[in-house]
């Protein structure tokens, strides 16, 4: 059985590991402090092209979320967000848990635009009981979604503007960052993303790490006390140096895009091999996430060979399924796969 | 310039005003221990055709709403309403606050479904990844609901039904609920509610009280420690004794029924001068707040003798408008609005 | 049977009452926006002789408390309070609920010092691990204290002192501040109060009305947003005039302090009559609670025909216990007790 | 520079680490649903000589106490702990921040006695306001405490004991659980913890994993749910078989008492050097944290190649601080410290 369900199988890019080994029996301060920390700030620092910002390791994405909401917001004031974000739907109410109220927005292919933030700043203003209102303060977005759609640079850059006049915090979720930066249609560079956000997060545990996420704070505002809030949230490991020696370990050499563009290629062979079979998808997705919407027996004879995680049901004879790659993705498996689905299509 | 906007214009029923003056200089203990509290709790009961409930009393609907949900509910769970759902919408988020996640539901006419609420749990129950979702435990709807509208018997029944098949709690927020008992078209008696929910407040504030919502708990498992609960969200008051005279005033002699019927006479009456104008409606409301669709100037001219409340614009030209009456709206002040009424359309 | 256990035995001030009724049948809008509210506010500020402080009315102390502080702290900051405070052992934990931690420290008379303050806040800042460790932000203090006791302009000006030095809020709990101003040996003005503090409330609920304390914010900011706090905390009154009318009535004329000076008369009267039969006092208070120190059986007298409070046991034949006078103390009720107190002592 | 100053200073154990890498590539399901994770449960509950107890794995310690605690209490509910409790001064509130009181209580030594926990319950169910007041609930010690002193079997006999008559949970935080189950001086055995407690830890990051902490959940009550609490406070890590291989390696052949068994024999040679000097201890600690007392200039010297933790100063010219081990420690490190400390002294 080979496994096409998330990109979290298997463990770290063994460069990764190899490093962890070498440094395993070095002594350093704890708790993000030491010199592994240092480096891996500093690379990240220079792959935004960026010379002032804050940059911090925490351990997974609901905790990153969730700590990087409560650190920003008062207690009355909430997150705007597409209805199929995560924080909204896969996060358990972490950020409910810290006292915020989610503002879902209805959304198309897991973006969120311009207009409906907009939208939604008139409306709370011009609202004559705007006190018993939560006060929108926050816009998240996830690039790539969670449908594995990618914002352009003119769609980052309306939301910026807007963000910027209603005086909120934009705030780019990059759990799969990598992949993102690495899909052919995409024209939005690290760079970009750190001039048009506040704050945003890479991510590390499903682009080559065991685990991390690697959270970086442009706006002043949101800087002071940020790590006082990775410990009460829980955040802050003892042996900080992992998470820095891992993100060492991706932004040295191009490490992180390079895996990650692996995955992209392979992601994009099984898209092709399915358009090619005449497959419908419930999304049209650049980066390893898939949704191929199939028949029945034909998902059946896919689940007796491969992992695939279930979606949605589009009517009585298909369902849309997920299918991805990571890093870590062979090609001898994609290549099965691909004879498979053209033997089974 | 008289007021039409809401129901919590004026003080009190005098009835109300006369017993805390008679009463004012009573000794009694705090806290709701004293005897006008018990009494008020025994009239309660009986007006449920119940014997064994908790009755609390609690100064606001804000803070009854978040103090019945947050006794309720365990850190992960959260409770399904209608997106218009007053605790969605209104309370700043007080919900969320306790920590919990509002899960909002598109709705009509301001009500919720028993096959909605079916699918929902089914959804969360089939989740492969429902550990990562919130767990819905709890169903809250109010009657009226934000948009004056009733459940019907059978509506509630069925909501009743799906909540004890599902395990969840069926919580009524009553804050109109007297303007509701008295609707014409209304066949829900208290004892129904009673039967039908595991916890519900009926309405002081907006019903002829100058505060105060009486909680009324019959599922034993949220019985325990509410006390506790009460205290910590800040709705203990010192003087307790004000809510239980307040409900033994209403509850003695029918007067809750009495003034609310009122109310629904008055409104009925501006609602039949609208129809007969030809004028149309946002909702078909049977109770006390009644949202008629005029043109711009005729709202200006409104506007300049009698308060109302802007409700959504339809389009360029109309709007839907909110008008309210209540136990204290006066049968002359109702003449005069109809009278200009009548001449402007 | 006389009550003395507590300060809010009975209703409200006649004279509060006589305006309830007087304003009941007027129309205003609600949530504190009223012209009661407004002309109360201005009344308090020339009590404060302040100019610029936004004052807000809440129902009751432990909401106010909670609203306070969750409004002033950012989620990994604690207040400072004397062990005894009763943010500490009387609400219930709601500060807590709010995610704050209470910094308690040992207190003698129910008083914090300026050293202990400075303490803590070094401490706090020389620990080698201190974003493990909730950093203070605020000082909680009540004056009068919960053993009535006050604190003088010297250590008030201490404390305020450090608090400005550390950058820390004071906020002063007067819930009871009436009593503590009309004090024969306190040398404190509200003027004094207002230019020492950064946030404090004046207490309504045991000082003459039915409920309501009047919270005033000096410190610029303190104030942003104040009212979505208190809609979301559950404070926010729909009949918000019913506080402004009686803080109205409270600060015209002077009844404020005239009402409280009544209950200090009466609380010396007691005081002197147990002093002059040799009996020590758990506490020298110069307020309207007493804490003597009695032998069981006279106690047990007292039970029979007066209410009081346990407060401890002091050795195995003697407790000291609380009796409280209040605005609506009768003087008769006092002559009796005295009378009676001389007979059993 | 050689690091004493605490047990976190390495990566992992060696044979961890071989495993890391040999599993470094299979392909698991994630959150903690993998073999590797159910070989460990199985293994630690055959170290406890259980059947039927539920092991969850969370990342770290503050995590695993917020979880634990917010997973157990409702909301007005506490914990007693010993004001030296970890949750008490070293987790920045994350207790609070989920909405519960720390009740900590003054302690000698870091322990808790069952007395207090008794004097505690009874307090609270005896106060006539106790509604008013925190409810106590669960009981949270750790073992070793915070200065490396343990408790013995009838002090947690007695402590379990009180507990289950006041319907107290008993939790216990084994952070550095190994280092005491291999004291020279323990009486306690896993089975014993098992026996007594209704949840505890054992600790991963202090005891030779990279990071983790197995919670062994006994209490039927407590495990309801337990999986929702950990996602919702962002301990559910993505690859959770990073978590099942460490304790897998760890519990297997005796691998945790044998590597914290090294940990104690070094701490108890620089001990036994400082004593045979004739050295104070702020503490007789019989695990790898020792407190000896020292002079200023030795002090310094110590500071010039090693690392230590300052704890808390004694007089003008001494200081208390903390020497630690681990079983990361080498051997020869320690020979040259006493080398040094023999000279020095």
């Amino acid at each position: 059985m080979k496994f096409f369900c998330c990109d979290y199988h298997e463990g770290a890019h063994p460069e990764i590991m190899r490093r962890m080994i070498e440094t395993n029996m070095e002594q350093t301060v704890g708790y993000g402090e030491d010199e592994h920390c240092g480096r891996a700030r500093q690379l990240i620092l220079e792959a935004c092209q960026a010379s002032d910002a804050d940059v911090h390791f925490l351990v997974g994405g609901t905790q990153t979320n969730a700590t990087v909401i409560a650190a920003a917001l008062r207690p009355y004031q909430g997150v705007i967000t597409a209805d199929s974000g995560h924080i909204n739907v896969h996060e358990t109410g972490a950020v409910e848990a810290s006292g915020h109220k989610v503002l879902a927005q209805p959304s198309i292919e897991g973006k969120l635009t311009a207009a409906q933030i907009r939208a939604y700043a008139q409306w709370h203003k011009q609202n004559g009981a705007r006190e018993h209102i939560v006060m929108p303060k926050m816009v998240y977005i996830s690039n790539p979604t969670e449908y594995g759609t990618l914002y352009t640079k003119k769609e980052l850059e309306a939301i910026s503007r807007v963000c910027r006049e209603e005086d909120f915090y934009l705030y780019l979720d990059g759990a799969r960052l990598g992949y993102g930066l690495c899909a052919e249609s995409n024209d939005l560079t690290l760079p970009d993303i750190f001039r048009l956000c506040d704050v945003f997060y890479i991510g590390g545990t499903k682009c080559g790490a065991l685990f991390g996420e690697a959270v970086v704070i442009k706006n002043e505002s949101l800087k002071k006390d940020f790590r006082y809030m990775i410990k009460q949230m829980g955040g802050m490991l003892a042996k900080g140096r992992l998470l820095g020696i891992q993100f060492e370990t991706l932004f040295e050499d191009g490490l992180y895009m390079k895996i990650c563009r692996h995955a992209i290629v392979q992601a994009m062979r099984i898209k092709g091999a399915l358009v090619a079979k005449g497959v419908s998808f419930l999304i049209d997705s650049p980066t390893n996430q898939q949704f191929p919407i199939l028949e029945d027996p034909v998902i059946e004879k896919i689940g007796q060979k491969y992992g695939y995680e279930e979606d949605q049901r589009i009517d009585e004879s298909h369902c849309a399924i997920r299918l991805c790659t990571s890093w870590a993705t062979k090609t001898e498996d994609v290549d099965a796969l691909i004879e498979d689905l053209n033997q089974w299509l």
